[in-house]
């Protein structure tokens, strides 16, 4: 039996995105007592609420998140619990939790903050330690329940993206995740010809 | 070994839509060697590209696609090879065919039309008799490569929807699925609060 969590914020009229970012709109324009039918509109960057970065974002690229293949963004997840960490940083013990290929989540916490404006200028921050460690054991992908892995000038960002490994910022409900065992990520981007995605980020237990 | 084989239309500036729906506009705003990143915004309405239709699109509803449990857009896949038929009506095979629970994708093969403007206005469509079997089979998604099921008056997308059937519209790449033997779909929409969502549609092997 095939279960489904989902690791994914809310995109509303209200969603928050990061300072600087297009902000997301969401607003009905079709009602279905005088129209036949409801249709919403969106207007939104493409980093509102959870949502993956690829190389392109930071790096010279012409490659767009549509052209790269599906099974980047899918594989065996790893949690690895980084809570109450200002600097998440490298331990030794993730030589025998984290797998080539895997899509590795830190679970901050930092998620009870989404909302706030401490959310973007409070989060922790990646080592560069750490993030060597995950290029040096090929991860497919990153995720994390926070906006950035780093702040200005963003260059654990860019040592990621370099190496390929993209990013899925703002998750959500990675708590669930602390006990299943097993579990796959499956967070397919949006066919689209941009830099980065809004994404249903899902885990399949 | 697991496979990926994607059903999906692309998103750029020139996607298009449904006669009447909100166009979607791709535009780039920040560029890496003058902003030193590149970001993408969207405005669009939900029924662009590959889209999934749940019951609020066209009946009296306050559930928004976001509160749809996450095993309604994914399950067994069911491939009904209809190309060739302006009328897509029941058969008696299909009682083999198609179980509980499965996600059945039409194949039309009337995507070759798309971007056109017959593909709006001559496509196939479902006849009351076939709706009506998949009601009484329980599937969990009616998925086609057409823009969609019926024309005004939208009598199959009410009955479909009335009966908590959603609809992946546009789909692509149908055609790859006839040989594959068994196969899964997953669909998750953006956890959005409106009455359709935009998808990556994918096929698991």
């Amino acid at each position: 039996m095939i279960k489904y969590i989902d690791l994914s914020h809310e995109i509303t009229n209200d969603t928050p995105v990061y300072p600087g970012d297009a902000p997301a709109r969401l607003s009905q324009y079709r009602y279905l007592d005088t129209d036949g039918y409801n249709c919403f509109k969106l207007e939104t960057g493409m980093h509102a609420g959870t949502h993956i970065d690829i190389p392109m974002h930071l790096i010279e690229s012409t490659v767009t998140i549509d052209k790269m293949p599906l099974d980047t963004f899918a594989g065996d997840g790893c949690l690895l619990d980084v809570r109450g960490k200002s600097m998440i940083g490298y331990e030794d013990k993730y030589l025998s939790y984290v797998s080539k290929d895997d899509v590795v989540l830190l679970y901050t916490g930092y998620d009870n903050k989404y909302g706030t404006e401490e959310y973007y200028s409070e989060h922790p921050v990646i080592e560069k330690e750490l993030a060597d460690f995950f290029i040096s054991r090929q991860i497919k992908m990153l995720g994390f329940d926070m906006p950035s892995p780093d702040r200005y000038p963003y260059e654990i960002h860019k040592i990621l993206l370099t190496n390929g490994i993209s990013i899925i910022e703002n998750m959500a409900n990675l708590s669930k995740l602390l006990n299943v065992g097993a579990f796959e990520i499956v967070a397919f981007p949006l066919k689209i010809r941009a830099e980065a995605s809004m994404v249903r980020a899902v885990a399949r237990i």
